[in-house]
Formats: C-alpha cells, structure tokens, sequence
C-alpha cells in the first residue's frame, strides 16, 4: 500500500489551509465539556460537506462512517471536541471569543484533523477495503468522560469496530514527529475527598477535644506506604493530596479537617485492590485515635493501554509516512484520558502528534493559558491518521 | 484585725446596689481592648466621687492611691476593663449597647468590683496602715497586655508595690465561694505560626514537585514529642495546631502549606527552651525533606504564679471572711492572663470569684455570647478585695 | 509531746554504732525479692531481742507490734528488704558477698533503720498510747510487689492500721535532711509489650510482603498522642518504649516486631483509660494497615499518694525534731514503689531520707553498681521515725 | 545460519549426560563466593580438555577464548561459579557434600552449561568467525562481585568484547523455555546501615534523656517519601528495611537504635540523587529532634541493562532455536546481579533459562534450602547459548 503515501501527503498538503482554517475556527469558539453544540454542528456541516451522514451521539458527540470496498473491517478514529475553563492569554487572530473558556488542551487540533482525515479517506475510499468510523466525542475533561457515553449508545457497534486509533498533541515534541508506546501508556485517576472528624474546643484544652487535625496528619503520612510498601514497585502509582482545610485558628482545635486528593496507576486489579486497602486504612487509623474519617472515592478514567501488536504496526506504517527519525518512543504518562475507555472495549492505540515548532516556539504546556501549537502539525495530523487507518484496513 | 469583717460586710451590703449599678451601666457600654475609653472615664468620675485622685496611665489605664495611716507597706489592687469581639446573646436590661462587642468575659464585674472595694476602703481608712493602691488596666484580652503597659510605665513604683491581688469571675464556681491555687496557676502562652514552602505542580508528578502537605504532615506529627519527650511530664505543657491551610486541588500540589498552633506551659525556662527544640524540629525537619519551614513565635503572657506564703495568707483570710467551706482549691489552669506579668514583678495572688447560681443557673462559659452572673457576687467581690487588703497590709 | 525529742536523739546517738553494723550484716549479705530468707530470720532475731513477737507474713515478711499505753489507734511503720540483681562495683568492707546481688536501693537502710526505730519505741513504750506496727516487707522490686501481698494477707488489720509511714533513701539530699511532698507523689507503673505481626519476605518485593517494621514505627510515632493530646496536661504522664527488635537484614522483612514499654502515671481514673487509648490506638493502627498487634499490659503498681493532712504533720514534725531548714518539699517523682499499695488502703506518708555526704561523696544514683550512704543517715532514720510515730499517735 | 540448529541441537542432546554430571559433580561439592577453588580447577581441567587454554583472573576466575575463524569480532559468554551458606535440605544423590554451603542458586547449572556450550562451540569453530571469550566468574553473591574484579583485570579486553551473554536459572518457567526482557531489568542494590544516636535513661525520665526510638521510627516512616513522592513513579525504587534493634527494656530508653534495609531501583542517576534525599533525610531528621543518624551505604551492584537491539536479535534468535512458544517476555525483577557491571561496560542480555518440570516440580525459588532443577534444562541451557553466540557473531 506504500504507493498510496505520495497521494495522501499531497492530499494533505492541499487541504492543509483548509485545516487551519478549520482549526482557528474552532480554536476561536470552544466550549465547555458536554456543551460542544455549536462545534457538533459545524462538524456535522463538515462532514455533510464529504457527502458523509453525520449522527448525533451522546448529547453532543458525532458520528460519521466512511464506507470503502465491501468486505472490509472497520476501524474507528477519534477526536474530542471539549475546551477548559482556561482563560486564553495569548493575543493571537483566532483567541478565544468565549472569555473564560479556551481549546488548552489541542482538542480543536484533534478535530480539525480528523475532519481533514475524513477528506483524505472519502476521496481515496475507492482504495480500501473496509470502513472507518469518525468519532467526535464530547466531555473528555469531565466525568464521566464522553467516550464512556459514546460506548454506552453503542458506537463501536454496527458495523462492529475491530481497532481505535486517536492522537493527542504534545508540545514537548517538534511538529511532523509523532510519539508512542506500546502496552500500559496513561493512568487511571480517582479522586479522594476525606473527612476527618474529631471533637474541637480550646487548644489549651487537648484532654476535652479530640483533635482531628494529628489525625489527618497521620493519615496523609501513613498513606505514603499505599505506593511505597503496597504497590508493586514495577507498577507505577501515584497518591499525592493537594488540599487540607482544617479551619480553626491558633488556639482552636476545629471539628474536622477536609482533605482532597488523587490515585493514579496503570493496572485495574491493583487500583481496586488499593482503593480497598486505602479506604482501611483511612477509616481505621482514625478510628484506633477515636476520630471519624470518611473517604469518598470518585472512580474516574481507567488506565490507557496501546495494545502491543497495533501498536507496533502503527509504528511501522508511520515510520513509512514520516520516515524512522519522526517516530519515538514515549515514557509512560501518569496523566489520565477518557480514550482509555476504547483502549478497554477494542485493541487500541494512543499516539501524540508534535506540536512544538522546530525553533522552540509553543513550547507551552497543555491547560497552561498560552498554549497554542506549531500548524504544521496540521499537515502531519491529517494525513497520517488517513495513512494508518487505510494501512490498517489493509492487514 | 478580724473585728473588722463584720463592719465590712456591712459596708459591702450597703453599697451592693450601687455595685451592681456600676457593673450594669460597664455591661451595656462595653469597649474593645485598648479602646476603653468611656469606661476609663466613667471610673476615674467614680474615683473623684471617693475623693480620690486618680491618674491615666497605659493610655486608657487609671490608677489612684488610697492613703492609710502612715507607716505602713503598699498593696495593689487589679481590675481588667476591656470587653471581647462578641455579640451578646441574651435579652437582659443591661445587655450590649454595642452590638458585636460584650463583657463575655467578666472584666465588667472585675471594675465594679474593685470600685465598691475602693468605696469600703477609703471609709476604713483610718483603720490601716500603708497604702493600696487601684489599678483599672485596659487591654487584657490583645498581646502585649495592659498589664506589661502599666508596669513598663510604673505603676508599680511610687510608692512601691509589695503584694498584689487580682480577681477573675469563675462560672463553675457557685457566688458566695472563691477559688485558687498556690503556686504555678495559669500558663505562658505562644502563638505559632508556619509556613512550609515546598514546590506545586501537578499531583501526578511527584518526581517534579516538592510536596508542602506530607511535609507538613510530618511537622505536626513529629511536633508531639516536644510535650511527649523533650517536656518534664510533671510540668504541664501543651501544644496544639488549630490551623491548616494547603490550597491546592484534588490534583493540584500547592506551593506552601500555612500552620497556625498555640503553644502553653508553666515554667519559663523550659518555655524558652521549648522554643528553640520546636523551631529546630520544624525548621531542620522541612530542610531535611527538602522544604522550608518559616516558624513565626509570637510570644504571649508568662505563667502566672500565686506566690505560696502571700497565696497561703489570703486562703486564710478568706476563710475568716467567707467561711472555709466557701474557699476551694482550684487545679492548674492553661488559659492565659496578663495579671501573670504582675505575678512576675511581684509577690501577687490571682484568685476566682464565684459567679454561678446555687440553683445552676449562669453557668455559661466565659468567652461565650451567653456569659453572665448571679450579682449576689457583687457584694461578695468588693468586700472580700477589701479584708484581704487591709488584712495583708496588717501583717 | 516535744519534749521527748532529745531522749529520742539521745537513742538514736547510742543505738547508731549498732545500726550501722546491722546495715552493713544486712548489705553483706543480699537477697532477691521474695527470696529474704535469712534477712527475714535476722530481723526476726532481732525484734526478739526487743521483747518482741514477730510473726511471719507474705512469706518471707516479718510483722511486730510494739504496744504502747492503752487506748490510743494504731500507726504502722514499713522497711522493705530485698536487694537487686546488680553486681556490686564498691570495694567496701561491708560489700555484698553474694556476687550479683547487691542492696543497690538502700533497703538495708530501710530495714536497719526500722529496727533502729524500734529499739527507740521500745525504750519508750510508756511515753505513748496506741501501738506501733512494724512491718518488714518483702519483694518490693518485684511485681506483683510484696506490699500488696501483705495488705492481702491482713497486716493492716488486727489492730487496725489507721495511718502508715515509710522512708526510702535519697542521694541527692544529704544526710540530716529529709523531703516529702503531700499529694501524688510517686506514679504508677505498667509494663507494655507489643508484638507486631506482618508478612516477611524478601526486601524487594514489598507487594509480597507485609512490613511489620513500618507498622511498629507507626504505632510508635502514633502512640505520642497518648501523651500529647489525650492526657490532660495537668496529670504527668510518661510513656516510653526502650525495647524494638526487627530481626530481618538488609533485604530481609522479618515477620514480625517486638517493642517493650513502660506508661506511668498519677491517677487511676486516667490510667484505666489510657490503657483503652493505647489498646486501641495500637491494635487498630496495625489492623489498618492490615498488620495485627498484640498488646500486653501488666499492670504494675498504683501511684502513691501522701495523705495531705498527715503529710502536713509530718513536715511539721520533722521540722521540730531536724529544725526546718533540714525538711525540704520534693517534685513529684515518676518512679514506682509498691509502698503505693500502703497508701491506696490506708492514710499515708512516703518521705525521702537524705544518704549523700555534704562533701559531695554518696551522690551514686540508687540502681548503681556504685550506690552507697553516708551512715549518719542511720542516727537520722531511726530517731526521725519513732518521733513521727509518737507525735502522731499523740494526736 | 539456521542450518546449524539441527547440528547444535544433536551435539547438546549428545553431551547431555556428560554435563548432567559435571552439574552433579559441582553441585555435590558447593565452595562459597571467592573461595570456588576446587571448582575453577575443574572447569580448568574440562576447558583443556577441549584444547583451550585457560587463565585464571580475578583470583578463582577461569577464563579461556574459543577461536573461530579469522576475522570476526568477539563475543562474551559469562558463568558464576560460587554458591550460597545454606543448608541443603534435600536428599538427592548430588546432595552438597559440604555442609552449609550450597549450589542455592544455580550457578552449578550456569557453569555446566557454559562447559556444554564450549563443547559444542570448539566442534563448531569452522562454522563461525570471530571468537568467543569462556568467563567463569567468582564471587557472584558477595559484594564487591567477581564480575567488577574481572573487569577491572581485563576480561573485556584482549581481544575486546564486543557482547556479553549470560543466562540465569528461573523456577517459575518450565524446562525448555526461556525468558528475558529487553532494557532495564534487573535493579542496582545498596545496603544502608544506619545508626541513630540519642541519650538514654529511665524511661520515667524522658525529659532528662533523648529518645533515639522514636527518631528512628519517624526515620523509618519519613523515609517512605523516598518512593513514595521523590521518585519518579515510571521507574521503580524500593526502600525497606529490616532490621531494627533498639535495645533497652521496658523502662530504659537505650543510647542508640541500629538499622539495617536496602535501596534499589533501576537508574543510576536517580540511585544516586536517591542516596544524597537519603541521606539529608536521615541526618537532617534526627538532628532537628536533637539526634544523631550516621548512614552507611554501602554501594552494591548497578541495575542490569538489556541493551535493546541485541535482546531483540537474542530474542529472535531463541525463537528460531526452541520456536516461539517457548521465549516468553518478563516483566522486571528487583533482585540484584553483578552480571550488571558487564551490562554497564558493553551491550549485553541476560536472560533466564527454565528449570521446572512441566509437573510442576522443582518449583522452590532460588536461595531456598530445597532448590533443585528439571535437568532437561541442562540440555536447552548449552545449545542455546552455543547457537546464540555463533549467530550474534554472524551479524
């Protein structure tokens, strides 16, 4: 199929103004997670555009399936439409229009080139087998995470989706290199809101309270051994608390404190198994002191896999399209996407597309308010996404 | 001299009306510390009325010299003026004019007291040799005290003071019966304040962070062994953290964590040594986690000592004057007063009126928005300040 | 009464050269608690030579009753006589001739004393009414403390005991003086042992494993509060632990930990509960990080209480017989005596003897391999004693 | 190439008697690490045999070079020869006849087999270029390692190595397979001693002592932030420790706690960065509770790199020999090998031969009194290493 890669990088060289467009279009009016109404439209237009039959999905989503040769698999592409509570500080042409909310985390990047995979795939559908399924999917920035929904209403199904692909910018990376890793790629995240209650009254009083600010403390130390004793070391894990309020004054022993934190790792077993042993050791080191703690877990995204064997033959069918210098191999991410949820349901795989311009501009981290990326990024997006799936579709 | 007692109680008796008067009027008017200003006028008006000559001192102190027969040593008698951040809670006659401020903590019946002691002593005054002297202090309830403002500014000197006495109402204690304690009596108190610096980031990334929270975690933990190991367990000594601020998010590392604690005790020495293990264990504990920890030592009242022979003297007194069953034994006690800098400069004694009804009734806690008292102390107050002056000045 | 002090002095001078060498017989020859078999024959011999019927009690203790005139109540006075497993380090001509054993807490002081004291109540057995009980004990080194022993077998009966002195040598007071203090004076004493029961294994692979060594130091660190924040700060308390054995190695995780530990303290209400907040912090803690402990208390002595009021006669007895300045008020003393029993049961004074020379010699600490008396301290003892019980019986 | 296989195999399944028993000769008689004297002779004995010439180096080190034909480079294969003082618990034929020593490891296994393979190799040397460098090393299990010295004396160089093979016994994989892991896989080891000096005393008397229990048990739970919230959590670190001897009693608090534990993980910058937190961790803490911690580390193995090409040629290699089923990939293991050092000084693969029979017997991990192999392994371990070597040369 290597012949077909001269054609897509033409194709995408020519819909590549069209993609900017598209992306500072986008980039101009984001919207808050599982409130993307105006961006499903105009992906709906988009799509309608390519002759394409566009169905709403999950509220907000959108999906469109282009139909190559009969006798084909399917695969499925994916792209999140959702923005942040980030206000933009960048003063560029296309700066958000809606204060307050920003594209900070690339997903206009994500949906822009996904509309321009879809023009590369319909004008080439004549040379695959197959069909390729265009998912954009609402909420990735909250749970539950629109692609949990998007599974629920059965997007993988009809006809049944044999692989996923997506991509996530990353500025840490020169635009027209892409990065990846097989296996275990991104973590799990829980979030842990604790209360610990005891009895306050005077601090010079200790005999008559019970001071539930020494046995937060406790906690918060006695916890480190959930990573540092519990965990298989081989595994990586993660618990850091980032909020305490205990809200008395110097001479004030309050009723309780108030902590917030976070679990991350990248196995489903050992994340149940630590939640257990974390929620007995929370309520029970407060109890052996007389105090109360309560420890609410918010489950969220499960750990991203990149299935081994997809994988490594994404990373060969890209090595052709970009050449072996622009493909690396990334460090697993502590991070945390709703993509998993596909990884979960069907072999998938997670890659990232440099963003960073060669010259060391948009170096910004992603939900920092000066984000923003190199657009070349917008002639490798799109084609190579096209280039994987049809290479997919080929095996 | 105790041929005196009965014409005391009478005298006491007589004026009780008037007292309780004076200590209405002081209840429904009352000013926050260092603000006392009507009140400071209203008992020098009193003063004047007596015939005597008092003099400002501390700002919105007042001190007047009742002169004996000559010949004789000096005693001071202390009354605290100042009113609290309160608002009043009770729908009494005399309740706050002054909404958001109230005698919740009895320095009402403190002054009052110490005007119908000065009333019975300037009509006895041909019965004693030596002087007594009346100090009406501002500011008890705010560092520095007024009691540090008024000895610095010497009202102890001119003519010298040899004894002081002092009187603080006492809710637990029935009206009709005093309280106190030879010895060590009331604590030093110390107000903490630290911040532990560390670096936020991400909560996912702890290799990239310096995280404030465990450290500080660990600095409360670790603090108990200044009262469990570095403390004489014979000398009373506490130590407690009221305060816990770390701002960041479920997910969110913060930069600082903010501490605020008290620290108590009963013995200056081992106070001021306490400091130094408490600033040595916070401070070189952060550094050796890689954070720093900033201790801010505000240093409050000394303990306050009921010097034992002057203690023992106004016990018997008082037994004479109320009855020994009325005079009981009180514990230590960890709150702080300023009186204790009087105790410092001189033999003082620091004794508790009681202020509660037979029937139960005022029994409200000091510092609380339903504080009041049974007025029968009124009389008792007065007299006894009075038997015990001329009593000591006797000796 | 007082004029029977120098008859007494004048006994105690020409009995002194006796009482010296019986306390030399008795350090030459020690004996363990509960083993004072020929102690025991010895004072018997002796109290026989005063006319006396010693009847044995509590196994190797010894009893006599010196009755004086008719009518009067019943004063009991107490020497303990065992000896303690220290090999003596001092090459004196009375040195312990049983190798490993050694007087080394002055009980041959106390039982030399004794019987000084009642060849002095002999002598003077006209002079009083009442009788005089004189007790010898045995084992007070040892749990569950011969003191209790002999309570249960009756000795503060028949004549009824109604109040009981004893005395205990003390190196930091020279001889001549003595110290007291009315109140909690002594503390009570509880052995702890903890074991800690994990999962060993290999160093490193902590998720196969269930380090117990974590657990202990948390139980350790944790058990602080017990003192810092649960005790009221008023009640000394102390609890240590001396003993932890983790017998693993570098990379080997032992299944389980020891500690050993000691908690004292001044009030029996506060004792029984801490024992609750120790059991339960320590058992709890563990169970939270899904570790077992098993806590053992045994509980040792009670605290010991000098009865005020019988504690205020002595002082001013004694300040009659040594003059005042030779009576001096002591802290309170963390250690343990099982005399305690003795003043659980009956009103009760434990005073200390002063042993140490004015030049500074004799300043070895008890429980030294080094401690010896100045042997003045053996006129003091004995007269003092005798005069104390007269004066009381006197009463 | 793989028109040798079928030759390799038959000479491996021709010789499997005789290296079954130079397995059983050498495990019979088991010598301890740098004392392998008795063994480096005969594998002396049995190289010359083969018309090699063996050196010693390194002490009890064996090492002797296979010359193929001219023009090749030259390829490393690596055997340990010590064993372990252990008790051997089985009754086998082969039994140890050394008491207290044995062949707990398998370095029996490794050095029959690299015996076999230079059997086959020196019947082979026609077929390849190049050379290959026989290393019988001591000291495996004791610090500093055989394989640091023998590099240190030039077993690398002359001629110089340009790969190193060596394989290792695995319990928990079946005769005829073998495992292995491309990159990090085996970790670095340290041994930390610490001890923690206070200043003991009566346990009653805390404030006259300082307690070095309760500064090693915040030590040993601060330390838990080492892997916890410093490391990277994409990289494994595991801190245990297990030993702990605090030595006082019940009621004595001892001068001075000792520590044993070991530090591990797999990157040498963060070892290091690792020790300095260790160390600022350790002292820092103890001196701001006014300790003492002096910490030994006593630097052990680096962590062991697979470098990943030629594992990946290893792999395929394997493959070809014992078919694909029968290589499987492992996960990483955080015990320690001085085989590291040769993967530090030149590209390497170390993997893991299976010795349990498909019946499940012979399953008893290393280092265990009843470890014992399915001696088919003895047939797969020279063949294999013979073809792995020939076809590395080949390339």
């Amino acid at each position: 199929m290597t012949d077909l890669i001269p054609r897509i990088q033409q194709l995408a060289a020519a819909h590549a103004a069209d993609t900017v467009a598209i992306r500072q279009h986008l980039h101009a009016h984001p919207e808050l997670s599982f409130e993307e109404v105006n961006t499903a439209a105009f992906v709906k237009k988009e799509l309608e555009k390519l002759g394409l039959k566009p169905q709403p999905l999950a509220g907000t989503g959108v999906v469109a399936l282009i139909e190559g040769q009969p006798g084909g698999p399917t695969i499925a592409l994916r792209a999140d439409m959702d923005a942040l509570p980030i206000n933009e500080a960048s003063d560029v042409p296309y700066k958000s229009t809606n204060p307050g909310v920003m594209h900070a985390c690339g997903h206009d990047v994500h949906t822009a080139s996904l509309l321009g995979a879809a023009r590369i795939l319909t004008a080439l559908k004549g040379e695959f087998k197959g069909n390729i399924k265009l998912m954009f999917q609402p909420g990735e920035e909250r749970l539950p995470g629109g692609a949990s929904l998007m599974i629920k209403e059965g997007v993988l199904e009809n006809p049944a989706v044999g692989h996923v692909l997506g991509q996530h910018v990353f500025p840490h990376l020169p635009a027209g290199k892409i990065g990846l890793r097989p296996g275990r790629y991104m973590a799990s995240t829980d979030e842990l809101y604790l209360t610990i209650r005891g009895k306050g009254g005077h601090g010079a009083m200790p005999e008559m309270n019970l001071d539930p600010v020494l046995v937060a403390a406790h906690i918060i130390v006695a916890a480190q051994q959930i990573v540092s004793r519990r965990a298989n070391p081989k595994l990586p894990s993660v618990l850091s608390f980032g909020k305490v309020i205990a809200n008395g004054a110097t001479n004030v022993i309050p009723n309780e404190v108030y902590i917030e934190g976070t679990f991350r790792t990248l196995n489903e077993e050992w994340r149940a198994e630590a939640h257990q042993h974390l929620r007995k050791l929370c309520e029970g080191l407060a109890e052996s002191m007389g105090a109360v703690c309560e420890l609410e877990i918010r489950v969220g995204y499960p750990y991203l896999e990149n299935e081994p064997a997809l994988t490594a033959r994404v990373r060969a069918a890209a090595e052709q399209y970009l050449g072996p210098e622009n493909v690396v191999e990334l460090d697993q991410w502590m991070a945390a996407e709703d993509f998993a949820y596909f990884s979960q349901a069907a072999p998938s795989c997670f890659y990232r597309l440099g963003t960073r311009h060669a010259d060391g501009r948009f170096a910004a981290s992603v939900h920092t308010p000066t984000f923003d990326i190199d657009e070349q990024a917008l002639t490798t997006g799109p084609g190579l996404m096209a280039w994987l799936a049809i290479e997919e579709l080929s095996r």
